[in-house]
């Protein structure tokens, strides 16, 4: 394990677009490989490392800051970091990428692009139900923007894939991007078993 | 490097009793060793982490539960997380000591034990200078309080040693806590080049 193994993977998008199944998912996949990784997923995050914020775009803004500011801590270190987050504000996301590009630390953005009436019927937490209903303003994509990324890493179509799918579309980006720091150094990180046993995005 | 090399290092202490300036010496010490190493400064992560968070009792307990959530998760990727943070409360400290227990993450507590009279002489940031002077309130060791840890782990008497002896001290503390989890396991982490040249604290 080499401290160029780490980087940070944003899996932006809509709420119920899957991102933290696909981010949970992709986890259990790179530790399988060996992969040192840590999930930033939005909720806990919040409970722990951002209680004070609300979902004002300042709050959104910093609470983006913040995780990003963890997530370059850990990837400096050799770690994969996923972190499923929403990330509304294509200025907030690029300003994790510039903090990541000044250490020299990897950053890629992986736009899960659910449309919005499937994420609206999946709703896994009843945010859209209660927008609908009135008691909650502020849902990011209905009543509140969501920027589309204008130049994502990856772009995972989760809405037109099981998310075991999606999963095998990011672990592959990543493990690529790993392989190919590790090319031309006469270190393997995989075995070629493991490698021939790797499914295909459909 | 193996996750088990991972752990917490907390050094506790009035202000200007040297903390981050022994932290520094230690981190250099353990990368030549080959560690990885993550010094959490209290200055630098109140600006990145707790920028929202004053100097009360909640707020100083906040900023010491925050940091212990990342130091958590990076010790638990294998990484030494040095944090020279005053954390004047034995609470607070406790129960960063006690999330580290449930995950599984070791946490110890260095108390640097400089005397106050010698602190507000080095007086690094002015802090009891400006205390005296009025325009500070709510100094920590002065007017606000500072709880003596009663069981720490390590006791480093930066008093009476020079930053230098002070490091060696916590170096030393940190190689034989990675050295025993490793007994055993026909694993040895440093050469016996290193061990010869390694330095005693006075």
């Amino acid at each position: 394990m080499s401290d160029r193994d780490g980087m940070t993977l944003w899996l932006t998008g809509l709420p119920s677009t899957g991102k933290s199944t696909i981010a949970a998912d992709v986890a259990d996949r790179l530790r399988r490989d060996g992969a040192r990784v840590t999930v930033l997923d939005g909720d806990e995050i919040r409970a722990e490392l951002t209680p004070d914020l609300g979902y004002s775009r300042a709050d959104r803004d910093e609470n983006v800051r913040r995780i990003g500011f963890v997530a370059r801590l850990l990837a400096a270190q050799g770690v994969v970091v996923l972190a499923p987050v929403v990330a509304p504000f294509a200025a907030g996301r690029a300003s994790v990428r510039a903090a990541h590009d000044r250490d020299g630390t990897s950053f890629y953005e992986a736009y899960v692009a659910t449309p919005l009436a499937e994420c609206a019927r999946r709703d896994v937490k009843g945010l859209y139900a209660d927008q609908r209903a009135g008691r909650l303003r502020g849902l990011t994509g209905v009543d509140d923007p969501y920027e589309v990324p204008a130049a994502p890493d990856l772009v995972v179509p989760a809405g037109a894939q099981r998310p075991g799918e999606s999963a095998a579309l990011v672990h592959e980006f990543v493990r690529a991007r790993r392989d190919s720091r590790h090319a031309g150094t006469h270190r393997r990180r995989w075995p070629s078993s493991l490698r021939a046993s790797r499914s295909s995005p459909a």
